[in-house]
């Protein structure tokens, strides 16, 4: 996930994390922006409450500002706990002083008077210095409050009720009484999803936001009431959530029922922690992502995942007795024939699972692969690197014909032999995967034989052929007099080699664009084990002819 | 995603967001853990410099420490910038006093002195205290240095190399000197993976990080260094990172290789922020969760989404003036029998592309709907509610049968009815994404049908039909004389409703446990809307008859 905007925000510290600018700065990260936070006071608290208080100096306060906004660009500010009235005064100051002649981000304020425990986190000298807020809210007075404090001039008031409760009834009543408000039913189905609300039991009790705005309507969020201890930092949560959609250019009432359904999900997700009231679990919207970006030192992240996820079965293909022997050049002509004639007629199913890649080329706009493909500026190197790979399975054919007319194996024998079990059972694996599941998948189930032949050619020639010429490097070996000569120079060498990276090109561009999860990830660990599995037992086939 | 450990952080706060429990608690969430932070100093800093310090007093660092340790359960703590002696020594005897007579969790201490931007951080008393820091580290100084520090009794101790520079010729002598030291290549390739290392340039320049553990070898990090200014912050995330890794159980050499693996991608994948050393980028381990969590009050966030997602369409489906004429009673007998010869064809495709759902039944295990099938308790229902579903099919061709039958159309003509064009339009897509996708995207494609019917059997019935007995309420509303009474019922009945139910379960089961990256999410979306629109023109086709 890439860091979208930065936000600030200037509140307190909780050090039980659940709530202040500790449940800002998860929320701003849970929805994509980068955080920075000014710090008014810092609090010793846990789910239980709020065990002591150490309020930041004025000047101090208004330093951190200062510190951000000389550097940072602000998309949009909330403000928290400002503690007392002389640290709201310096919020104030230096923000003021700071926007006065340049226009000023969205600004939530967020008026902490008591946080969910119960303790009182405002002063009540600044308490009278904003002097409007009730203790305890009651449902009529969150619909005549805001009209009060939009006079202030914000564009709009969000009253949160989560400590009111109200029933459907209520709700349908005040719709009848008032049909300038606007309902907002989340969770609750509209008359087109009757369908949905069948099987799902209507809520007893409803907890009600009421958003007032300077030039629209008023809104009422309707929804769900969860019974949960999980509410600790609610309104932190609220408000963080909201200054994000306004940084995101949502419109009030768009921030607001993002921002209220962020929260209700937060706290619907939320497993208890500690012994009172536990924070939400902010994180409901993030997943982890399994496969690391590319970067230019590690531009094959997936096949990496893969090759590291069965490190054993991977070496025993590649570094095989078979292979070893090949490489000594003391391989028994009859088990170089046998794997010859088996790999013909492995690459008949092969090309045919290539040839199942669905729309790979098509213009179909749903595709994934394809999607990317077209998008994509260099979309057209791309295509070509993929009929390379395709192109390549022929010429491996043309050169095992010639291989077995070498070895007195005519292209009539060739074609009849028999199939090995080893053989069919790969080759049925390809196909059933093909017919099965989605491109990527099938691409992984191709890539073991790609990959593995090319990196068996370059182990080969590296190991058993010699430097050649004045600069005896790794590029000049040769491999002059070896009777498998001609099929390490093949897997070495520059088409084949070229294949393998468009392979790997395709591969790791859908995995990019469309990052599996945890499910998708260990089914394409499983199909690439399996083929790296298979391709080992068509060695173990080939050798068993002499062992 | 769910929030595994709790992790403390005991340090300072950086007000740019970049470094101290801003990152460590960025890190944290980033890996899937809860972050509670204790503040030992306040700093007002941006990405040119650090512009003031606050000390927090030491009795309140000490109160914040136990409000955190009374309440709830820490599986990993670190510490950070802890500003001077004084508190140094508080951290200590807040932690001695905690943890007397019990198991403490892994510490990780980073011993904080001087700030990326150069800002000495440690007040020099405290830096006599930890006594042992050098400011300039040089490559042997890493080697030696910790030696030292585990005589203090330390499992290990990580010396972090971002300010030196090496090459592979440094790494390979040191190897050939110095047998005994487990040398790790994040970044560079085994010999193994030799495939992937042609086509990788190679890095010129390498950062080392130095392992020592007490009962474990020596081991080298070595990885690519990155040209990047995005660095504020790094041994905050690195010390962060390992005490989660810690917090998981990880070895101590596990640990490390995972935290500097993490840190690596942080700055790899950072966007520059502010004029000097911006933050790293600490989300790159996640990706939005798109799809929300399945709730009790709603259990089908996938199935919403896409209804919202093209709710015109889907309106223009569901209250098609064909369904509503059909409601009234005024839809023309011809229009009527058109559709029911049409959808007879259709339902031909539909149960065929039932049929592809290839192992949906089947005991592959790579195959996501089955294996969560397979793995969960409940599975047995699930299987019967997809089996209905099929069955639900059948039945409603034997009620076309009839249907066609009651308005003079025999058996043998509704079979020989030439398809519309509409009709082989829906039915041939329908195949091909059977054809193209996996088992989750043809599930989609069906799903139009199955809930659009649902939905339309719903409301015709509480439309138009009147409600009777006792009760006058939904559930006994009765189609006395409707002349397509039986289509209404059929659709609004309980079988139907039933295999609408367990469709909806199937396909949000499979979004929940395999949830969809963007892409795949708009690939859905996009099936989802072409099968409305192509239902829509169904009706449209039906209608065109008369009009």
């Amino acid at each position: 996930m890439e860091l979208q905007r930065t936000i600030m925000t200037i509140a307190g510290s909780d050090s039980s994390g659940g709530a202040g600018i500790q449940a800002d700065l998860r929320t701003f990260a849970a929805l994509g922006h980068y955080g920075t936070s000014v710090i008014t006071a810092l609090t010793a608290q846990n789910t239980t409450g709020v065990q002591g208080v150490h309020g930041v100096p004025p000047s101090f306060l208004e330093q951190q500002i200062h510190s951000v906004l000389d550097d940072l660009d602000v998309h949009a500010i909330k403000t928290g706990m400002l503690f007392d009235a002389e640290n709201t005064r310096a919020t104030v100051r230096a923000l003021k002083k700071y926007y006065s002649g340049r226009a000023m981000p969205p600004l939530v304020c967020d008026p902490v008077c008591v946080s969910t425990s119960g303790h009182s986190l405002l002063a009540p000298e600044a308490l009278e210095n904003c002097s409007y807020l009730a203790r305890f809210l009651q449902f009529k007075t969150c619909l005549m409050l805001p009209g009060d404090l939009l006079r202030c001039g914000p564009r709009g008031v969000l009253v949160k009720g989560g400590h009111m409760t109200a029933t459907i009834a209520d709700v349908d009543s005040l719709a009848r009484a008032h049909p300038e408000i606007c309902i907002m039913r989340d969770g609750l189905y509209g008359d087109d999803m009757e369908i949905l609300s069948v099987n799902t039991p209507e809520p007893t009790s409803l907890v009600i936001d009421v958003l007032c705005e300077a030039d629209g309507p008023t809104t009422l969020f309707v929804r769900p009431r969860i019974d949960s201890t999980s509410t600790h930092g609610t309104g932190c949560t609220l408000s963080a959530a909201l200054a994000c959609a306004l940084a995101d250019g949502a419109s009030v009432s768009e921030a607001a029922t993002a921002a209220a359904a962020f929260t209700h999900l937060g706290i619907r997700t939320a497993t208890k922690l500690g012994a009172g009231h536990g924070p939400l679990n902010h994180l409901h919207s993030v997943t982890q992502r399994l496969v690391p970006p590319r970067t230019p030192t590690n531009p094959y992240p997936l096949t990496q995942l893969l090759i590291k996820g069965s490190a054993g079965i991977w070496r025993e293909y590649v570094e095989h007795p078979f292979v070893q022997r090949l490489g000594e050049g003391t391989l028994p002509k009859d088990s170089f024939v046998r794997f010859i004639t088996q790999d013909y007629h492995y690459l008949k199913y092969y090309a045919r699972a290539y040839g199942q890649v669905p729309s790979f080329f098509s213009s179909t706009s749903t595709d994934v692969c394809c999607s990317l493909l077209a998008a994509k500026s260099d979309t057209f190197p791309a295509i070509a690197s993929a009929t390379q790979t395709i192109l390549n399975v022929l010429r491996e054919i043309s050169m095992h014909r010639a291989f077995c007319a070498e070895f007195g194996v005519s292209a009539a024998e060739l074609e009849q032999t028999r199939e090995a079990a080893a053989t069919s059972a790969y080759g049925g694996y390809l196909i059933d995967v093909g017919m099965q599941g989605d491109t990527t998948k099938l691409l992984v189930a191709l890539l073991a034989c790609l990959l593995g032949y090319g990196e068996v050619g370059l182990w080969l020639k590296r190991a058993f052929g010699s430097a050649a010429g004045p600069e005896r490097s790794r590029r000049n070996v040769v491999l002059e007099g070896h009777p498998y000569r001609r099929w390490i120079e093949d897997y070495s060498g520059k088409e084949y080699q070229y294949a393998v990276r468009a392979g790997l090109e395709t591969i790791e561009a859908c995995a990019a664009a469309d990052p599996p999860s945890a499910a998708r990830l260990a089914e394409w660990r499983a199909v690439w084990e399996r083929c790296t599995r298979l391709e080992k037992a068509l060695w173990d086939m080939a050798l068993e002819v002499q062992d």
